[in-house]
């Protein structure tokens, strides 16, 4: 198909798509004849693909260029290439030494001995979980740090989903799109579906066909 | 308590806490002689809770102050009046009328009606996920739609949770506060405990502990 065709099927603006034209997001189309350039359905795909990271997952062109080099350029560890992956699009903590951040790694880890969670105290979540459970213990909210143990068992059940989306991590360039858009998307939908889940719950209460 | 002690305790820097004192966030302190101000622990915790509403909410100053009012003149409805409070911090998401977010929507009601949510309608996030549903669905991604059904299911766990550390609604400015830091700190700490619980669940899959 040719460029006008491209943007209509992804209704994603021609001035838009020659920016990412330019800026290497994707590759260039077919040279068929003088000012004849023609486009595929890899082409289409991409550009759904970076609109919806940077609609929804509010990346920059840079972190999304980084992404992509994952999916085409897969290296051979497949899980290990996966939380590299996943780790470009998670927010940076930057790690401090307050007496109630090393309190909350405490609790942290004592939620995560409990589980028996494994392969997870050098992970950068550790450190943003405890800087959280810290900010939490330092206001005194010591209610919500106690329901501790059940948001784990939670996060526990939305993994193991996770992991089977994931499926074979062999087929790189599928479990990369799975890991980036689960990341991205999947943290906006969970909270969403939290939301609606605890409108059901605070109606239930109060209309006496549900008590906790 | 002086200022100089107010910004020890706290650890926030004293032109921090005169920003805080002239954009209104914080009530003045108590006039004791012509040039003492003193300060007590309410002014401690409301310090503590705008830094971390600021720092890990990435809440501006004027959402802050809106919340801030929800605290100090609740309404008399306790359960519209935590919807309110929520809805300030909720990102707002804007529907758009393509094709592939109706299907999203047309989706999630069969979630919600599979699992009898009730009072989620017209909720603000019932638009913000079916708009994540619809991206999916436009970028191919059956594989994550199909999994909708299980994070719904890990919703409810979490709102159940959630719910019960509200406790008693009646008591305003606790269940405003846990309602407010268990939206904006709750969803980066279940983020924090998702990846964990992946990467435990991945190791588990390497060495044979688990299968899905």
């Amino acid at each position: 198909m040719r460029m006008a065709e491209l943007s209509r099927t992804t209704g994603v603006p021609v001035p838009t798509i020659k920016y990412y034209l330019r800026e290497g997001l994707l590759t260039p189309g077919e040279q068929a004849g003088r000012n004849q350039v023609y486009y595929d359905d890899r082409h289409v795909r991409r550009i759904k693909m970076v609109r919806a990271l940077a609609e929804y997952g509010g990346l920059s062109i840079a972190v999304i260029r980084e992404l992509l080099a994952y999916i085409d350029h897969p290296g051979r560890d497949p899980l290990r290439l996966l939380g590299e992956a996943q780790a470009t699009v998670i927010p940076r903590y930057e790690r401090r030494d307050a007496p109630e951040e090393e309190r909350g790694r405490r609790r942290l880890a004592e939620v995560i001995a409990k589980r028996g969670w494994k392969n997870v105290g050098d992970h950068p979540s550790f450190d943003a979980a405890a800087g959280v459970i810290g900010v939490l213990e330092q206001l005194g909210r010591q209610d919500v740090i106690e329901a501790l143990d059940d948001f784990a068992a939670a996060a526990e059940l939305i993994a193991v989903t996770d992991l089977r989306v994931v499926g074979d991590a062999r087929d790189v360039e599928r479990a990369v799109q799975v890991v980036i858009l689960g990341t991205v998307l999947g943290d906006a939908l969970l909270a969403a579906l939290r939301r609606l889940a605890q409108s059901h719950v605070a109606y239930e209460l109060e209309t006496g066909d549900r008590t906790l």
